[in-house]
């Protein structure tokens, strides 16, 4: 188990440095500090090992995520505090920067792995709905469309803020996203036509 | 000139299809149907390749905008526009497709290039700070901030679509953007309350 983690740990970092294509499990083994033998009784070939990075990835990401949702925030300080914990992931976790990068890259090893998006997306819906039914979130926001919206969002921020820094402004980057998403859900932002409407017989 | 067109969209075909890592001049050569010699006559290495692609690129994304830009729109019409002429050669001109990803992949061939970002993200900043100096954007909007957000969020936005579609959902999902676009920036939007406040005394 311990030999298993540590080719998953190994893998995520040449993955990470190197993408998918030109990594090999000889860097793997190397990396690993394990001997072929060990890493051909765990992983069989490059796409499996790349395939568990993914899943670590996502295994990591849900269990932050499970710390968030047990504060009981509230929808948008949840859907904020999602974002910071996986900036916060992004720039502390191999595994997680190795399984972003394998995911994007997903389609070239003859995959289309799609569930890491299309999960947070209904997360994200799944809280805007809240946040409607409960008042906190404009009426007027359509909730598939943001959810759509702010996964894909993210993931540009975070891949923009690796190219041109290596990730060091992230944290000031999510925190420019986040101060639009809440501009963008909050009920008061939409209905300043409506709040005017809604005074003008009083008047 | 012509062998040289030749040989950049042949590149281009070559690394939108495996990236940077797998792709090597034998492949271009073959794609580009040139020999060896004519792709050595233009190009000495896979790298000054990549950065032609990038280039062209940047040059085909320029000439759009200048179409855009010539429309004379106003600040919020022509940042929307601007979204969606990327959307469009994202979708139709594989030398765009192309230098976007080695953009992206740019770091690992030891180059990390900034300034299709940075551009981009200064131009949105100016489209903004002018459209607050008319006033048909919000005072509110931090014009720096909502510049690195919107190139970012497009860049996920149409990377995102790739993973889950190919691209063939590209057009619904800018235009989701486009119109978060509007909300955030809409004076009315953010005046909520101060149009209430404003009310308040006249009552």
């Amino acid at each position: 188990m311990e030999t298993r983690k540590a080719i998953v740990r190994g893998a995520a970092a040449v993955f990470e440095d190197v993408g998918y294509g030109p990594a090999s499990l000889q860097m793997v083994a190397e990396t690993a500090e394990v001997t072929r033998g060990a890493l051909y009784f765990h992983f069989k070939t490059k796409e499996l090992l790349a395939l568990a990075v993914i899943e670590d990835q996502h295994a990591r990401t849900k269990e932050s995520a499970a710390d968030v949702f047990s504060r009981s925030l509230g929808p948008i300080e949840t859907i904020c505090a999602l974002c910071s914990c996986f900036a916060s992931l992004l720039q502390n976790d191999p595994v997680v920067r190795a399984g972003i990068r394998l995911t994007l890259e997903s389609s070239t090893f003859g995959q289309r792995i799609r569930s890491p998006y299309t999960d947070w997306m209904q997360t994200m819906e799944q809280l805007t709905l809240e946040g409607q039914a409960s008042g906190v979130i404009s009426s007027k926001v359509d909730a598939g469309a943001f959810g759509r919206y702010l996964v894909a969002s993210f993931t540009g921020v975070q891949m923009v803020s690796n190219v041109l820094t290596a990730r060091e402004d992230l944290t000031e980057r999510v925190e420019e996203l986040t101060a639009f998403v809440r501009l963008t859900l909050s009920p008061s932002a939409q209905h300043g036509f409506q709040t005017l409407d809604e005074l003008t017989p009083h008047v």
